[in-house]
């Protein structure tokens, strides 16, 4: 399921989607937890522009984030 | 300065915020290098509601996404 409305004060996940291959995913989004929802939430833009949620604890999110932040050229 | 309108296919950041503390930070975005921009590029969202651009390659931010993913609740 695509998570809810932005800026809605509520958690924007319901559900997280496994098997996605790092390759299509063009954006990831880490919204810390806070009063408006008590769960950390990853939110990922893929390249086709649909937009899923991921389990902030599977290890392959935290290593795409690593990776795409080490490598790659950047500003 | 904040990262330009979003969609657009072009970098959305032109410089890079140094010496944020990451208690203030709600969500941090990071979009990956591809044909709209040559570099990755860290967007954070303050609970200020002001964003900034952040250095991909400056460790405290992989820390604080590292941290953020390890702790705290989630789904």
């Amino acid at each position: 399921d695509p998570p809810v409305g932005f800026g809605e004060l509520r958690c924007k996940c319901v559900r997280t989607t496994q098997g996605i291959h790092p390759k299509h995913i063009a954006r990831v989004e880490v919204i810390v937890a806070g009063p408006h929802c008590h769960s950390n939430e990853v939110i990922a833009t893929l390249k086709t522009g649909n937009v899923i949620c991921l389990n902030p604890k599977a290890p392959w999110v935290k290593k795409f984030i690593q990776k795409t932040l080490d490598n790659g050229p950047s500003l």
